[in-house]
């Protein structure tokens, strides 16, 4: 097996256990190259680094993406942080407390975006 | 004792907590009603709530500030995260997963401040 | 009366002057403290300080959303300024101006999102 | 012809080689200045400079947005790369070079953006 | 006197009466179209613009530019705001409100340059 | 030689092409596995990859960082576009034209960083 396969495998394995390896498809339908770098590069070598803690590593993307307030890339997170163990309390004091370094409109935006997930999540379960 | 003594009360001791109750005097001299919602509000109002640790807090208090990438305002929390038992590398590796999301920009920025903590550490072990 | 509530009913009363005391609800819905957070810290405690006007603090709330060009959060403060009698030619002055310290994209997300504004509350009046 | 008659005709003529001489009407009917300033001013006297080829201004355009993360702003710029000849390819490579500077949510919000361009071209030419 | 000259002109009032028709010129040596540009577009076309007064322009100004938090650009802000008659501690409000609004970093490099500006006057009046 | 000192060995040969094989060394020094992400992800296979040219790579790579301005990271790119014959001239048309996106505080960052590489250049050759 290349290094390349080797990295993307990882990369999937960590996408599993968050619960999202059917994320990014509009990424590999666009431009399959980009698919590659963010599975096999953003997963299989960042992520998968074992000094932090797949929990670590939630909480801290959480707070950047929050921080940053980006229209998209954050829902996914949302569910992963949950299918790991983050509880719903958790995830908003984390919205919270990110607020007061980034700004109340950081807050709005997270509290829209993580209600969308919510109510997804719910809509899946009935 | 009034509400805003015990706030303010709270505050110090995370403050202290953080081995940082010497911090922010630079606000109390410039007008000191921005020390008092510093230390009473952001301090003993929201780094005091109970639902996540002080090191969950520390962790994402850096991941957001890296992501914003601003010139000031995050070395005391290098120092704090130091303090309260995150590693060097540990941070390393936050710095280095919160710049996927950030950007390499705002690594070279962490890379700078962290630097400049290190060095003043070393200087008051001598 | 608490500390608590008296800063909670100071914030009501700021949001009534703003014609928007029924804002920020989904926060009440999602998590309860958030939104006591909101109304009884943001507004309770620092839209109420006396050294600047509502207007001012309208003005400066305004400036500081366009040039963040955050994709929530600044809706609510267009209908409040024009609710306490800034102009839309005002409003749009100032879009204007930030858009000169902020870029081309947040003046067209401005323009977006005042004309969003402006077709509902048409809408409204009808 | 006036000063600013020239520039004003000067903006659509840089707008025409773009193909996008009919954007930015939704600022000329809110108000006309800003119409005025948009044509006038970034496209008659910024993008008309002759330093700097169109291509080049609109691969640093696309760049600078793409890093902004902005939530409108860029479809039209996506268009006009196409209409000048930027290709697909070199669009996508431009998006993934950017994110490494800008962070992977910069990425994922291009990738949005691009796919809604690109859909509503295929939807034209049916 | 043609266009350029009367706008140029109109830019370099404005700046008289902000106290600062001495800045900029680090411009004026690197490029003189820049400054060109710099006095005799946004000064003399968009500041000189009659819809909102000057303390308007300047209270919205300091509040874009502390939300973005850049770290240069704001202390000939500072300096002109106290030269119009806005007073330190409408200064310092206006830091405070808009910081609920960018987050606490933004407060801190607000605080840090407004020292410096402080201090520097102090220096002069000596 | 395997995968991982091949693209290291990309990436050196892609930072010498822009004179700048020395830069990054203080990431070395604090933490080694950052050095080599960035050489040989960033450099290794980022940049070398084929699809846009290293002159179009150094345009959106100052573009998007002249737009986020960040106080660190964006001089050795002034130097390595000076290096592969960018000219003074299209650098300023460019702060001009990013400017104008991402607004006038920017600039007045890009001028005060460029000023300083302009210097430091002059001394070098004196």
């Amino acid at each position: 097996m290349s290094d390349f396969d080797e990295r993307f495998k990882r990369g999937m394995e960590i996408l599993q256990k968050m619960g999202r390896e059917k994320t990014m498809l509009n990424q590999k339908e666009l431009y399959p190259d980009l698919y590659d770098i963010s599975v096999g590069y953003l997963f299989g070598e960042i992520w998968s680094r074992p000094q932090l803690s797949l929990r670590d590593r939630e909480m801290i993307t959480l707070a950047s993406n929050i921080a940053l307030a980006r229209p998209v890339g954050t829902h996914s997170h949302y569910n992963s942080a949950l299918h790991i163990g983050i509880t719903k309390e958790q995830i908003m004091e984390l919205i919270i407390h990110v607020g007061m370094y980034a700004g109340w409109p950081a807050i709005a935006l997270a509290v829209t975006q993580f209600t969308e997930v919510l109510a997804e999540r719910d809509e899946q379960t009935k």
